[in-house]
């Protein structure tokens, strides 16, 4: 008995030693990341180079062309172990030259809704302002008919998660035009998705039901939206006019731009980690996802800078077209399922540049409770949410694969002012902010590669 | 021993009941706070009111004036149970009509330090540059005499605390002309105390030693520091001159602004919270420290607005002259002193109108623990810094008397990207993240006055 119990002690002696031992590393290891991005990180040129250089590049379009040049070449320029394109058909909607919106002979500041018809000409009706679904359909098809249906539900101040309020109407924009066509409506505005009172109205991607008539459908800055409103009440038949001439033209070739520092051990076994290159047509494209996609190269330059050898193959994923099809995520999935690779985790950062916060992880309570365990490493960096939730749209394919999603949480306060708005533009990027971004990421892979996320943890650390 | 025991179990069951029932009661009471500052909130209107109609206000200036009109004002028409002016006599420095630096021909962007004496028309000399005071002792007499002393030791973009890294370098600011002047230099140019490479400078208090003559000292902007450094390299026998003309004027009799609602058990006792009242003569004292005002005013204001009877006394503080002599926070603690006041705790706001984080308290490892205990309540508002550390300037010199300090701690990443600059102006202050952290303030004072930070803690959660 005596003899075992003092084994058992050395052992957990010996297993402290090493848990101190490889937590220092780890620290080490971390500080060193947060160092590299804060004093001689590429991640503030980088992303003033895609938004300057490439600017707004909406899956199909020339910009989005050469955003994946520009990609490919700057993973090139880092000599890691291997970069290609994954060819992605993408769909391929343009915004057209008009645009116009108003009321009493004022014009609205307004920005068609990507996949939306054109109006085939100016459109001229009575306006119905309505809050949500179950309000249109008690007006019924008497009320609507013949009409342009003005959604005005805002998003919810009171959410402390500027997302979930988000979250909350965006009913409105992805299928406001079929519920308004099934009462007979013309046309839509939507209120912006925002809760910042600019002038700039904010696109976003919105889809037709099958066998529904198709009816344009925009949307109107929120200053316009309350104008609109209060107006409505005082002049019950007011009219407005709505003229917008977007085409969708047949799908196009793009790309998924890929790098991959292999793995010594298991290099089987892939950790991918992105952001998604295509933008919307407006703006830079800079929080939404510029900032995802410098996080994820930064995150792999760092490794690479810092002589890290990762146990798993590390793969940085630029998707293409997030905004409007996800093709990009859909096909990474399939290409993975078809030439039957391993995928140990995923991670996506796709809530822009601001300051990070965490992370969440969508995948077993087992998993969670693992990433909990990290926290004391990442608390000096103020990430203080590990907590079950969200992965990410692109990565979002990989979960019927079993895969753990990760996404990092950054703070999400200001990023609904700029989102698909003109305004998502370099100069509303906080250079700290991002690189911290961008070393948490690089942070947490390297955590992810080292220890996993399930059952293989101790595995990991008696390997040290 | 049996019915003892049960006896426990019913008093164990009874505290929990109770226990369960304060937690929903502080959560509901938390909810609102938020939900109040959120939607139906005053403080982005007051502070576009304070920097608009006010703007910048340095003590002794007619516009600190106008400030304390503007603040004794605004708390009357909330109704509170009293507002009153306490006098204090404050420092009256005047920055001059003339601020100009430069070299070979070309001006800097620059700013008078606070404090600093005139250089009595145009001074041209060489210039040296240090990094710290080692340095310059390093150099001596021989080197320095003559010449204009260019501080250079920048802020440590590797410290996560932006706060840290100006505590690191502000001594150049604080001390250099007095260091410099030991060995003979004519003026001192100090570089700005920013991460941010913007045109401007950041201007902010220094101080003169007893017995050393007093020299001109200016802060230039980062990159004319970066270019006045590049020529330095390439120049040893370059050549600046600096031309300012501030004023010391007589002390003038100015006033801390001051709302109270009476305490409902506990009068005598006494919470103080604030912000300062005065702001450099720059830009509009936005951030630095409108919003600290701006959330001690509205989270009083939210108290009223919900009917809350506090058991202490509350009482909002608008301290005037913590930029240039906490005359304010010192004549504060005096006048406590004198009255033989009781003060139960205070908190100060002085970090800007960022997104919030948290608080840390300058009082025993006891009281912090109990500050932890409310983490629960204010995580679900990503509040999660809750640990030992800074009150703040103007609630200090209560610290003699026993007084518990806690400092509301908000995002600090952009926060000298302003500090004492033309850029600190309402436009730089995010309407949201100024509401958080009214609403946050507000919960900690709630809580604070319910639950005590010390032993009363208990009797605090029996009373309910």
């Amino acid at each position: 008995m005596r003899s075992q119990k003092s084994h058992f002690i050395l052992f957990l002696l010996v297993l402290t030693f090493t848990s101190i031992k490889a937590q220092k590393e780890d620290s080490l290891f971390i500080r060193k990341a947060y160092d590299i991005a804060l004093t001689e990180g590429h991640a503030y040129e980088n992303l003033r180079s895609l938004c300057k250089d490439v600017g707004a590049r909406l899956s199909g379009s020339p910009q989005a062309d050469s955003a994946v040049v520009w990609a490919k070449r700057l993973l090139e320029s880092y000599d890691f172990d291997s970069v290609w394109l994954m060819p992605v058909t993408v769909p391929h909607w343009v915004r057209g030259d008009i645009e116009e919106a108003g009321f009493n002979g004022k014009p609205m500041n307004v920005k068609t809704l990507g996949g939306s018809v054109s109006s085939n000409g100016k459109i001229e009706a009575e306006v119905i302002e309505v809050h949500d679904f179950e309000e249109l359909e008690e007006l019924g098809e008497e009320k609507v008919k013949g009409k342009i249906v003005f959604y005005n539900r805002p998003m919810d101040a009171k959410l402390i998660s500027t997302g979930q309020a988000y979250g909350g109407c965006v009913n409105q924009r992805w299928g406001g035009a079929s519920e308004a066509a099934k009462f007979g409506a013309v046309g839509v505005f939507v209120r912006s998705m925002s809760h910042h009172q600019d002038e700039h109205a904010h696109t976003g991607s919105m889809g037709y039901e099958e066998g529904v008539k198709k009816i344009p459908s925009i949307a109107i800055s929120l200053p316009d939206a309350n104008r609109l409103s209060a107006q409505l009440k005082k002049q019950k038949d007011l009219k407005a006019y709505m003229n917008v001439n977007p085409q969708v033209l047949p799908d196009k070739e793009s790309f998924n731009v890929i790098a991959e520092i292999k793995g010594t051990e298991e290099s089987g076994k892939i950790i991918t980690f992105g952001g998604h290159l295509d933008s919307w047509d407006v703006g830079e494209g800079a929080h939404d996802d510029g900032a995802g996609v410098i996080h994820s190269i930064e995150a792999l330059r760092i490794m690479k800078e810092m002589g890290y050898r990762p146990k798993h193959t590390l793969r940085c994923v630029l998707f293409m077209n997030e905004e409007n099809g996800n093709r990009g995520g859909k096909t990474y999935a399939a290409v993975a399922k078809e030439k039957g690779e391993v995928h140990y985790a995923a991670l996506e950062s796709d809530g822009g540049g601001f300051v990070p916060r965490g992370f969440t992880l969508d995948a077993s309570p087992e998993n969670v409770k693992q990433m909990q365990s990290w926290e004391p490493l990442l608390e000096p960096y103020n990430l203080h949410i590990f907590k079950a939730g969200w992965g990410g749209v692109d990565i979002g394919p990989l979960k019927k694969q079993g895969v753990p999603l990760i996404g990092l949480r950054v703070d999400d306060q200001r990023y609904f002012d700029h989102h698909h708005s003109d305004t998502d533009v370099f100069e509303n990027v906080h250079k700290r902010e991002l690189e911290l971004g961008a070393a948490s990421f690089a942070s947490m892979i390297y955590l992810v590669d080292k220890y996993g996320l399930g059952e293989d943890t101790l595995e990991g650390v008696k390997e040290e």
